[in-house]
């Protein structure tokens, strides 16, 4: 278990026949929105009419706000989307919610996300949805490909640049609707969630306010536990069954046991139906880690899907064996199919490319698994490994002190107790990224809103009439903030203009 | 008047030759902390005694903070200087006194700036000095001209780079120190008191509190009248003597009379015991320009070099035109010499060399002439002109907004009233960039600190037995509130820790 790949394992598929990379061992799992495993799925009625009132705009973005050689003014066509249907207009000084988009095509976001399009009609809100750069259409040089592949073109694909970007567009709009006294929520979930609190930070002047869901902000250089992530996961099946814990902290030997003998990976892969041969346990590893993983961070309600697993594993009949039971929970889990492709995780992807190189220079989160108790065996992360692995691929070293650096994290609270205001951290304790999440007050304004039974991101996707009423309580909680900040402003903006 | 020049006129003599430049009209004065006239003035004792506890280090920095591309990994050597004669250490958490370098070498200004070294005593602070990247002997690729010659280099030479430096040399110390629970207060003066500013509030994990000295950080895209700064200079003059003003007010015309008469230009020449043969007219007057405006700028006691310039004009033997009072005038101010240089404010130095290029890419200070009451003729500043000069020396656009969208400045008040603290804005109202700068509170503890007779940096300079009782008070105001920043600080740390 020790080379356990995750989601975020690079692309074989692009990688390695871009920079023939041999083996890596990134364990981290994926950030995002949403699962993997729900994509696609029916939209409700508020997500469809919200789509259909949404403008789409491209702003000419300059590549390298930090640099005056003649290539850094070098520009791309960034993408954001309007929707000014509940908008109370400049002369209201109404306000603008703008969604910051993370690690994916705003395709993928829109009808998915729905904090803005809720809560618009409510704060007389102008909704806008910006792409970050070198993902959906907002991809300097074409191409995601034509942009990773070169050495000096990838390079400006970071998160530095990327909220200078959010900056320079929002100016943009507030400019062009005259809406210079309109106050600025920031919005974004996991990774976009990170870029929400961390604009606010940065650029105060531009964002009144920000929402950062599920932003786990503390998971970088020595700050939260390694195997903060993977304890989670751990805790999560447990509490949901005890015996559904034990049977996958069984399983990962009785794999080698079957992989090692002959014809084992056959047999294996007779076992779990899957699409292609085996080559190797580690496949099948991966796999279930990253389905195990996947289940813990989107738990969400009134599915459940880590319940659905462990319910099928407990239910499947007695006498069944170990593997027979976890393969019980992959069926329930991704539902019927001919055959499982243990390739569904790894497909090279925007999302995929994108985030192997941010996590390659920047984003470094040390994300391991320890032995302690874990449903998981121990794979500590190894950053001299991971260091090299990155260097061999993408020629340059990761900088794995330098978001802390930027944007700080060591002794959060010390640092921002008497200083900023007008955060709210969310965070469902369920999801496994809450371990390096803001989990406590900071100030005054630098709020954490906590669910014990939420998961990954949930608080800023659509509202559904089946929400639970915690769910229900979040969000009112979120608004009520919000709605003290506004107020606040516009106390300010008679004061002070 | 209207091709008028200051000291911050492109060096004719590293310039025009390696660019080729023709005319231009940099209407900016010399930011600094002290004025040119009194550089290598005697150092008093307490100046003294600092330079001989200081140990110079030098930290392996990197070029490019905000890219990966590989030639971003470049390093260079960045020079610091620390005095840890007055530390109470690491283990009572003792604070850490950091001096923001600006546009000179740190030689500069090491036995100039007081402020550390006044109050590291009762503090018992470790004294920091760190240059700013491009400047002494912190500039990479060997010299400030090989540096700004190359368009691929010089791009790296920018305030943002320069206070991420500032991060990672401060995160350096502090963990080579182990002192990770020791404040840091960063100070700085004029575009240094800006870095201070920014710097706090975009690194308030690294520092705790700044002061900011005479930081003209208002002074950026349409934030401060464009004529500000020349119509203090006009009111300072006026208020030392009307009849003194109004000789030079006369005085221009006079010398474009003269001028413009048969053998003119020699005359004006013999008159004003110029050096050299004037080119034109606007050759004295630049240079009557730049006497003018850091008289104002700088008028400092015990001496105040603006009253000895007004007293000699006014003072001339009666019956004196007005060219020899102006010229009696420039004899007092600079002191006998053989013959007065018209090129010295002109002379091609690093800060020359440097701040050219720090305005011509990111420091865009609208700075002109009004009409209105002026001492001066009018000579409005031309944003279009500036752009296309800054263009022709050196390839690329000036970036007039960028100051404003990362930093901030429109409705400072407003943003920040409820984020962000400890901030020290100091001015002295007889500064003519107080224009630009912060003169009013902003919250409970981003505060003003001004002087009605204070003039540019006076207070981080070192402490004198003649200075006046105003000025020691606004020291001793500054010290105040920096004590209560760090007893807060220190009850956070317990609370927090």
């Amino acid at each position: 278990m020790d080379t356990l790949r995750s989601f975020q394992l690079l692309s074989l598929f692009f990688l390695v026949f871009t920079f023939s990379a041999s083996v890596f061992a990134f364990n981290m799992p994926r950030l995002g929105t949403q699962r993997k495993t729900t994509q696609h799925e029916p939209q409700t009625t508020s997500s469809i009419s919200n789509l259909q009132d949404l403008k789409t705009y491209y702003y000419t973005q300059t590549l390298d706000h930090f640099n005056y050689r003649p290539d850094s003014y070098t520009t791309f066509k960034q993408r954001y989307v309007i929707n000014s249907r509940y908008w109370g207009g400049a002369n209201a000084s109404a306000p603008i919610f703008a969604y910051l988009g993370a690690e994916e095509s705003l395709d993928d976001d829109l009808p998915i996300i729905g904090f803005l399009s809720d809560n618009a009609p409510r704060f007389k809100a102008l909704q806008v949805y910006i792409e970050h750069r070198y993902y959906g259409k907002s991809v300097p040089f074409g191409s995601m490909e034509a942009a990773l592949k070169n050495e000096s073109i990838r390079g400006y694909f970071n998160s530095v640049q990327a909220i200078a970007d959010y900056a320079a567009v929002l100016l943009h709009i507030k400019k062009k609707l005259s809406a210079e006294n309109s106050p600025v929520i920031v919005v974004g979930g996991s990774y976009g969630g990170m870029l929400a609190s961390w604009f606010r930070l940065k650029y105060p002047h531009i964002a009144l306010g920000a929402v950062a869901a599920s932003a786990p902000i503390l998971y970088f250089d020595t700050i939260a536990p390694q195997a903060g992530y993977y304890s989670i996961v751990t805790k999560d099946f447990k509490e949901t069954s005890e015996s559904c814990y034990e049977t996958i902290r069984e399983s990962w030997a009785e794999i080698d046991r079957v992989a090692s003998k002959p014809h084992g990976l056959e047999a294996l892969g007779k076992r779990f139906n899957t699409c292609n041969r085996l080559n190797g346990s580690v496949d099948l590893k991966d796999y279930l880690d990253a389905i195990y993983t996947e289940a813990a961070q989107y738990n969400h309600p009134p599915t459940y899907p880590l319940s659905v697993l462990c319910s099928a594993i407990d239910g499947a009949s007695e006498g069944t064996d170990t593997l027979g039971r976890v393969y019980a929970g992959v069926v329930a889990y991704m539902r019927n199919h001919t055959c499982y492709d243990m390739d569904f995780y790894n497909r090279p992807t925007e999302t995929h490319e994108g985030w192997n190189w941010q996590t390659c220079s920047e984003m470094v989160m040390p994300i391991g698994h320890d032995s302690k108790d874990s449903m998981f065996p121990p794979a500590p992360f190894n950053l001299n490994k991971f260091i090299n692995e990155c260097k061999s691929l993408y020629g340059v070293m990761p900088q794995p002190h330098w978001v802390t650096t930027y944007y700080g994290g060591q002794d959060l609270k010390l640092a921002l107790h008497r200083f900023g205001s007008n955060i709210i951290f969310s965070n469902g304790l369920r999801d496994p990224y809450s371990s390096g999440g803001v989990l406590e007050n900071i100030s005054e304004s630098i709020l954490a809103v906590t669910t014990v039974n939420g998961s990954h991101c949930l608080d800023i996707l659509v509202a559904k009439p089946s929400d639970p009423q915690w769910l229900v309580m979040q969000r009112k909680t979120e608004v009520k903030i919000i709605e003290k900040w506004i107020a606040n402003y516009h106390d300010d903006l008679l004061a002070f203009k």
